[in-house]
């Protein structure tokens, strides 16, 4: 059996390009006991995949040259030497970049249909995704009722997500920035922020300025750079930052510049606070809760751009780096 | 009753020169019920001061033109119209910058000497000082024993402390960073620092990097700019910033560059918190009780840079500002 998979053929230096990638066609291996065969339907292009093309030490390992790409995928079991686990199941789990995956039973997680949801939210609002913006809104940035929150990268996967529960948590005012207008107008008008900008139509901080009078308590942080310089400007005292990603740096060369007004967080009181979704496993029944009820209620709106056929998945990764996607950037596998 | 004092002429632009301060003479006010008049003994001049020279908002109310400036004094009561304080009393207050100070009985703080120690440490140790590092380092930074600890402007008067109050709750490694040769001997030799650097001798990181090979765990900032960026790449997951100051940058006319490498807060999951002292008058007791004990034992070692006479505070200010003193900077007014 002819399983397609995506190698790392080189590591990018700055921007990746489709010659770092490598379409190969292998066979999987045969199955040991306790594991599963999986047929990949979907798989997710993530900013974090950046940063383990990177040799050197991160908080994850880095992607080996000449190894498949991992990430997370969602797909049937077509064949089972797992006890609990028959063939039929759909599942998540961390090895897409491939077309057929076999892993351990137990590093599956089988997901159930919500009527109404495409399967593809447990590799967005009801996956990693949503955990992310769960986790860093409610736990690492402390979100609390009636607070103004600011979210960068907000059409974004992570972004939208984190703007939406803010919302529905209560904050007084939810603000968004985004690189066009079409990704301004979907944040205001399909995911209900008070206001969005975009961040190419001038000085982002007179532009959250303008959008949040009020000064802003918290501030998700997807991007870096000047727009956390601004968020740290704009934040009141006693405000938090929750540091998920800096996309703005992902594919610099050169060390970008730090934020020259961080000093104001001795006098603001603030906090910024680095954190990685995996480090929070134990809150992902209270989001699927949560998040999976106001999926239900209609509540919740998640966007998804995808792509057809592994052989696009580079190039879906290349164009999700530079802003290509409005929401989650999906590349579809199988039917 | 003639009392001189000293007023703030004009705002300084960049390092605050002589000529923005204002010596005068001036009658302090008949006492109401419940105040007391307070011959003030010795008086500090701090770093954050400098903010307070600026126009516009703070997390304190800027000092104004034309008036006096304040600080923390120590002094004898000399007049009383409180009930329960009399005259005799040593006291703590915020009105330095004066040779006698009229203020509520309630603003002032009463203390008791400890033998063998000058009556002085209520502004270092015992005072505003201890309480910065006590707070910043166990409750802003969650320090904990076995933890290895970097604090910069190390030989100030809070950053002293800082390092000692690490070192006797079982820090396995306290490191601290300093301006001259002496310093950095004054740091071994005196506070019982494992070692110390002068930040002149070479790349902060490389330096930092030689003296703690395993990383740290926490930074105490009381410089910000090129420290803070040589902390970040040494922290080690799951560290923390005290953000307590960034005296680098006070006298700047232009904005300062802020941290190259911030965005490795996501991967480390670095906390960066600032925090201003008077927020946590709660914590007064318990840093008393356990520094008081510290200091009786002989445990805790502080110095003071001492110059006389008010009319020489202003360059004892300014002298500070340039890392003149080793330890507390303080004025006396009197004997």
């Amino acid at each position: 059996m002819a399983s397609r998979e995506i190698r790392l053929a080189s590591r990018p230096s700055g921007w990746p390009v489709p010659e770092n990638f490598e379409l190969v066609t292998a066979e999987p291996p045969a199955l040991a006991e306790g594991q599963i065969l999986v047929r990949n339907l979907v798989m997710s292009v993530d900013p974090y995949m950046r940063g383990r093309m990177n040799e050197g030490k991160s908080y994850t390992p880095p992607f080996q040259v000449g190894e498949p790409l991992d990430g997370a995928a969602l797909g049937e079991v077509v064949e089972s030497r797992a006890p609990g686990l028959a063939p039929g199941a759909t599942v998540t789990h961390r090895y897409g970049w491939r077309e057929y995956a076999v892993l351990g039973a137990r590093e599956a997680r089988v997901v159930e249909e919500i009527p109404g949801v495409p399967l593809s939210a447990y590799l967005g609002p009801l996956g990693m995704t949503g955990l992310t913006a769960y986790v860093g809104l409610l736990d690492i940035a402390r979100f609390q009722e009636g607070e103004a929150v600011f979210v960068s990268g907000a059409a974004g996967a992570v972004g939208g997500m984190a703007g939406q529960i803010a919302r529905l948590k209560g904050a007084s005012r939810v603000v968004g920035s985004a690189g066009s207008r079409e990704k301004v107008t979907h944040l205001v008008r399909d995911l209900g922020f008070d206001a969005a900008f975009d961040y190419h139509d001038g000085e982002i901080r007179e532009q959250l300025a303008g959008a949040a009078p009020g000064g802003i308590d918290v501030y998700f942080d997807n991007v870096g750079g000047d727009h956390l310089e601004a968020a740290i400007d704009e934040l009141r005292t006693y405000g938090r930052v929750a540091m998920c990603g800096s996309i703005s740096s992902y594919n610099a060369t050169e060390p970008v510049p730090g934020p020259r007004n961080l000093g104001l967080a001795v006098g603001k009181r603030l906090t910024l606070r680095g954190f990685i979704v995996s480090d929070h496993p134990g809150r992902l029944p209270d989001m699927v809760a949560e998040v999976g009820a106001w999926l239900r209620e209609g509540k919740i709106t998640f966007a998804e751009t995808v792509v057809d056929g592994l052989e696009n998945a580079p190039q879906a990764f290349i164009d999700m780096l530079r802003g290509a996607n409005t929401g989650k950037m999906l590349v579809r596998l199988a039917r």
